[in-house]
């Protein structure tokens, strides 16, 4: 039997508090912009971050910080098949490298300045949390990441084969991260990135995206980490099966359980439970991407909270980018995930609340408005 | 008579010495990134700000700080045409701003961690500079920015009806261009960014762009501040006639000399200065864009230094970048100038060097290496 949101009461409840924002602050906003020391509009996409940001929060001042990185991880069944480049083992793995430090997320979350958050929905193998990891659930100056353990199995069952996980395994999944949402709101965060962590992800990622974009198996599907050409191959037709094996239809947490992942699912928690509190959303890539698209079509309003962080080079992530009607922030042909793309693009979240919040006004800095020319200046010396 | 380096000691020598940077070193740099605990090329122009910080530097631990901003101001007698939205006083009252801390560059420069220099090398106003700022040409942590008063003439003359300036005039704001590069490079600036501001500089840039990209005034003319539709079609008329009356040819420094402007000299002085002394260069939008243009036509290495910031909604700004066969690191339809698209890019070069200085390689994080998958992985649990 489908899942059906009666047993998902957080859910249910977000779905009913997650409000569209008031466009009377957005404009607000705008007023305020054009009276700044600059030619209207001259910051472009900056003042329209800005505008949203204070649209968001119901201010003229807006904050970009606190900031968190939630990197959900979780394997993947369908690893099976061969359709990545790297053994399931690496989830596993990355996660320690996360907990360390060593990973490309802790280096660009650091440069970010935002905490990043490691949490196991559903890793296969042995994480290794040392004892140096903070693993009370609070985020330390100390620790390169902070570590929560909510494996609900390890690794979704394969779903070339039969359904990715159970009404009561998405539930945990979709809850783990209304958990980080709540937490993090708790602490005051501002800004809230999800990333993911997941060998085999890109595979649950094409499979959502083929089946709520209404698109086909060899228009979302690309080469994830990089496989060959047999290996791409193969994942198009994995993608395929998936997707009549399943029969997912397009009720959007019906897809997700059948052909998505622990990880996608939480972010999915993680994002409605962030626009219910409020925070701004940094989109990431093309797995983050397909929460997103789950996120959308369950509730529109979520878009007023979230930023297209960057496009990756994921064919499937320009597909979901066309359906969700955005316009990514970042164009770097990245192609990471961990939130990579999104700990960029918060650096324009900072600059877009540093203008509106640090500029001089024309009347304070005593600099004059532009006219109407419509004759010449009068010569000058 | 048109200008010969024989009377820019200084710069004849510095296009001897700017050296095309060691391929070697790029390479090197790859092959330390494709050890680095992430798919092959996954963080896609991330990796190569990097690998060409790296090739700067000659170093596999590049630095990104310490960062300046050199904003330089000057007027343009061409304003008489009517070729702008605002007076030609506000260069001087925004020159106050940024020693106030009021503008754009100010909260956008603080949100990169640059330091702000501001140059008056033609200023026709009174830049009102106030007790409180420090112009003995040290930054100090306390001021929002530094000032050097270099002012050669107040503003360019008219190019609608003669040269901008004279060759004595033109070596002095290279000059001043050229001192900016040498204070860096004895702080140890590892990045450099030039900003301007001068009211009619746009119809400079212009003329510049039309000159050197071979291209009609129609193609490089845009709407600056935001001018109506009269004064656009004024200003196309102005740079049509301003190319007519000097007919400036293509030699870059007598297109510079005879319309151009003495800010956009300068920077292309601080520009060669910078490449001369290896540091890496962030573009701003059209105005500096012209510099580069300028710079690049007499000395081809300078672009292995120089960054294309970010696009501007400048037409002109596209045709620069299409001349210089460089695609931008941002398009955020910004066209404000003051160095303001540079201080955004600023962000991407400290989280490439991040990335190569701060991330684990697979063998020190014990992470498994990509498989050449020919066949499916064995079935997992």
């Amino acid at each position: 039997m489908a899942v059906t949101l009666d047993a998902l009461p957080r859910l249910k409840s977000a779905l009913g508090r997650v409000r569209p924002v008031d466009p009377g602050w957005r404009h607000r906003a705008e007023v305020k912009l054009a009276n700044l020391t600059k030619p209207p509009n001259s910051l472009g996409r900056l003042e329209w971050i800005a505008a949203r940001l204070c649209a968001i929060q119901e201010t003229l001042s807006p904050r970009a910080a606190p900031r968190w990185i939630v990197v959900f991880a979780a394997d993947h069944g369908v690893t099976a098949e061969g359709v990545s480049a790297y053994p399931s083992a690496v989830t596993a793995q990355m996660v320690g490298n996360f907990l360390r430090g060593g990973a490309a997320i802790n280096a660009l979350a650091r440069a970010a300045t935002a905490d990043v958050w490691v949490v196991d929905v559903g890793v296969a193998g042995d994480v290794g949390v040392a004892g140096d990891i903070d693993v009370t659930g609070s985020a330390s100056a100390g620790s390169d990441a902070s570590f929560r353990s909510r494996r609900i199995r390890p690794g979704t069952r394969n779903i070339a084969e039969g359904p990715a996980m159970s009404n009561d395994e998405l539930a945990a999944a979709i809850s783990a991260g209304f958990e980080m949402a709540d937490a993090a709101a708790t602490e005051g965060v501002a800004v809230l990135a999800c990333g993911d962590m997941g060998i085999g992800n890109t595979t649950a990622a094409s499979a959502i995206t083929a089946a709520l974009a209404r698109a086909s198996a060899v228009e979302v599907t690309g080469r994830g980490t990089g496989i060959d050409e047999p290996a791409f191959r193969r994942k198009i037709d994995v993608v395929t099966r998936a997707l009549r094996v399943n029969r997912p239809g397009r009720e959007p947490l019906e897809v997700l359980r059948t052909v998505g992942g622990l990880e996608i699912a939480a972010i999915v928690g993680a994002y409605l439970g962030a626009a219910e509190h409020r925070m701004a959303i940094v989109g990431d890539g093309f797995i983050a991407g397909a929460a997103a698209l789950v996120a959308a079509e369950m509730c529109p309003s979520f878009l007023d909270y979230w930023f297209a962080g960057h496009q990756s080079c994921e064919p499937g992530h320009a597909v979901q980018l066309r359906v969700l009607r955005q316009q990514p922030l970042l164009q770097l042909e990245m192609r990471l995930g961990e939130g990579t793309g999104a700990a960029l693009a918060m650096h324009l979240l900072s600059a877009a609340a540093a203008v509106i919040n640090d500029m001089a006004t024309f009347d304070s800095a005593g600099v004059s408005r532009r006219r109407d020319i419509t004759e010449p200046e009068a010569a000058e010396a």
